[in-house]
């Protein structure tokens, strides 16, 4: 849109609003004057070469002068101004996916194109924090049909990059999620590259959960690597495992998952997209998912796993990815510690072939990479179990996971929390079943992910007994406070692990 | 929640994040590492005996001791603090709505106590903006119920206050909106009252339109009375005009509000629910509500309008109400002006019987004036049309508009926008239709309603013969420019009146 052009000086406001631009200008500037821009509105700013549009917050002391403009760390970002730099100020077109929002937010069936309208909007941070949430809402629960998932996922793959590996299998594995621990990624990633197979693994951060790959393996190793280190790191070891966020396969994902975050929902179709996109723009050919099923899990039903299943194989069919699915036992946490740093040790435990190593979470992996091994091209059918078991059990994986490490930037040992404390069994017995939900709560309220040797360590087992005043599980946490809050969650919550009293 | 309390001293950010409260912390401060609070966390602040659940940004440099919190203008005004007042931080409990907010985004049924809890949490602002829209988001198209509309009714009318005028009938009207320039409540509250009824109506301001009843009114007397004055107001004159804003008989709807306004839309659910929990927060016992019908209102169809008024019947009856529907002619704009003064211009033009006032916004007032005369206890059927005609011609509305002005703090007369310019038909022809949206959205770019003075002045109507050349309408504007937005779009959007060339 046209229009005098309203100039004001950029100054960087020091405030940090996550990826959300906002901008800051005093009631009384010139630009809110002659535009009419009240607190919330979208304001277009251009500088240089580059634009944003930002939500309008009101200054309404004497901070500002009335020339200048105050931007968050996210629009400053976005704008990347020189110092003293001015910008010019103007309403925002209507971003061009609004149709298409509202018409999904009425229930109406949307085609490609308006997904490919609204990622693009989505990405360009077009949409402010309001409409995303209508349009995450809008899409859950079974508001996206499978062809509305395909046409999703297609958007979200479209307006990102996409790696070209340049011919030849690219094998990726992911877990849908849901249960606290269930850290085989590594493992996994370690193994089936010590076979001479690709597996350019990108992870997430923890969306809802206390970690995610990324915060486990960040105790670890550098994960934050852009595009072409991660592609030297492939090309040397065969595997790498990265945090996704700055290699920015679908940049409109990163920007949704902000949203579903606070939300602590996700719904089918928008996990198919979000996984699926994300995989084909690695260039992944061989994928295989891991669905753990659990009354407390992501998946509570195997009925809900058929659904998820069916919408992941005709979109992975629809895209040209070889998909297999491997259901896995979701009742329970895997392996003893929950939290990024904890989980980094029973990783190295069982990659180290340590005769105390959580055996549920070397167990799992070796059935997941067999499984991958399995779909590869040229694969024996049934031969992957063997493959897995001598890679891990020679140290050829343990090997093949620390020059990894080495190739992202250098191996640490992960630290162990300085605050810990035990939750007690109120009463004996032997356990029936563990709320893996309110368990990861009591690990986030104790500062995971955030605080990376925060979480709890857990070593009891459905089947297994034990004696009122024993300790069900151990809280760590980085500070005092913390460490309060999630024995006071877990002292509300005595029932996470439910004990049967034994029959006299 | 317990824990060590951790301590912050208060500041001003002297920053308007309009109603959600934010509450700004240095990245290293006490209360952010002990608590693990990071970026877009909610945080509970507890000063006084006051509290406020706030979104946190951080601040990144030095502006902020790290013993400091700053507070936004909201959270300042919710917790009143004394001057270098110290305050509690700490982890908010979770909404107790959540579990319901979850249910309902994931396409379940509520009970009115779980919208007791949502409406609760919304009015204490213990919801985001994020979780407000998805909950908005939610409820919009059909997923709403009839029963659960009452439910939600109910639910906002139970957290507000709730007039109570001593007995006897207290009449009230309300348009569903979307028509622009459709200002008859001043006129339909003046004769009402001048016939000796008690009409107490509270207004709402734009939300999606170039003008609410508020608005227009706030041009010509005060609107933002609080509930003290208004029972004076209506104790004295027997009816009011105020904004319902300060008499917060439905506080959980205005934060409702804030949401649906950038998103442009409401639902039938939210909007029966909505008008109804504050008609009879109001005190109100007959009501009568006008729908205009066309196919760029708000209600774009006879079936539209069947499915709403059957909703708004049955919710009525529920919560003991008469209420009576009037559908109206939503085709095209309704008086000369759209935008604040330019419709309160029409009303007094109405009122003081000038020969040259819109007559098709006369004739509508008498219609809604005499319905409204029809459905009050002991009427003669039939006989408010004549009543209504001579409390208008007679000036006995007029008086009674003035002596409420006068009651609500004075009389102003509405002045003209500074800066004007036509639009002007590129083809002769007759007016064939009006796309009411695109041309409230002229008057929206042209500044209203925050520019009382700005918006657009058309007196064409449909049937009506053009030539090319002459004037579509005026775009009235209080800076260049925002004229110059408007008359860009206006000129982008050439097909506003839909013109058909006359047969040779």
């Amino acid at each position: 849109m046209s229009g005098t052009p309203n100039r004001l000086r950029l100054v960087r406001a020091g405030i940090d609003t996550y990826q959300q631009p906002v901008v800051y200008m005093h009631r009384n500037c010139s630009v809110c004057r002659s535009e009419g821009f009240n607190v919330l509105a979208r304001v277009h700013i251009q500088c240089g070469g580059r634009e944003v549009v930002a939500t309008l917050n009101v200054i309404t002391d004497d901070r500002l002068g009335a020339d200048v403009a105050g931007l968050s760390e996210a629009a400053w970002n976005a704008l990347q101004p020189e110092a003293d730099a001015w910008a010019v100020f103007s309403h925002p077109e209507p971003p061009q996916s609004a149709p298409a929002l509202r018409a999904k937010v009425f229930g109406r069936r949307l085609n490609e194109q308006n997904f490919l309208d609204l990622m693009r909007d989505t990405a360009d941070n077009r949409l402010s924090d309001i409409e995303l949430a209508a349009f995450v809402t809008a899409c859950a629960g079974e508001r996206l049909d499978l062809q509305e998932t395909i046409g999703l996922t297609r958007a979200m793959l479209a307006i990102g990059q996409r790696i070209n590996w340049g011919g030849g299998p690219v094998l990726d594995k992911h877990c849908v999620g849901g249960l606290p621990g269930n850290r085989t990624t590594p493992i996994v990633v370690a193994i089936v590259a010590a076979a001479g197979h690709r597996i350019p693994k990108t992870s997430s951060r923890a969306i809802t959960s206390p970690a995610g790959t990324a915060d486990t393996m960040e105790v670890m190793a550098p994960v934050g690597l852009d595009l072409a280190s991660m592609r030297r790191v492939v090309e040397q070891e065969g595997g790498c495992i990265v945090w996704g966020g700055n290699v920015r396969l679908s940049p409109a994902d990163d920007v949704l998952i902000r949203i579903e975050r606070p939300l602590d929902f996700d719904s089918d179709g928008q996990l198919v997209a979000s996984v699926l996109s994300k995989k084909a723009a690695a260039g992944s050919s061989h994928v295989l998912i891991d669905i753990p099923v659990g009354p407390t899990a992501k998946v509570r039903s195997a009925k809900s796993a058929d659904s998820l299943e069916a919408r992941l194989l005709a979109t992975a069919r629809d895209l040209g990815l070889t998909l297999s699915v491997l259901r896995t036992d979701g009742r329970q946490p895997v392996g003893y510690g929950i939290g990024p740093a904890l989980e980094a040790r029973d990783v190295l435990s069982v990659l180290r072939v340590n005769p105390d190593a959580p055996r549920d979470l070397r167990e799992r992996a070796l059935d997941l990479a067999a499984a991958l091994l399995d779909i590869a091209p040229d694969a024996e059918p049934g031969s992957g179990r063997n493959l897995a078991r001598t890679l891990l059990d020679s140290g050829a994986a343990l090997k093949k996971f620390l020059a990894i490490c080495e190739a992202q930037g250098g191996f640490t040992e992960p630290t162990v929390a300085p605050h810990r404390a035990p939750v007690l069994a109120i009463h004996g017995g032997h356990v029936r079943d563990v709320d893996n939900r309110r368990l990861a709560k009591v690990a986030k309220l104790a500062g995971a992910p955030i605080s990376a040797t925060a979480g709890v360590d857990c070593r009891l087992r459905i089947g297994h007994t034990i004696r009122a005043g024993e300790p069900l599980f151990q809280v760590c946490a980085q500070t005092p406070g913390e460490l309060e809050y999630a024995l006071d969650y877990a002292a509300k919550n005595a029932d996470i692990f439910g004990i049967a009293e034994d029959a006299p």
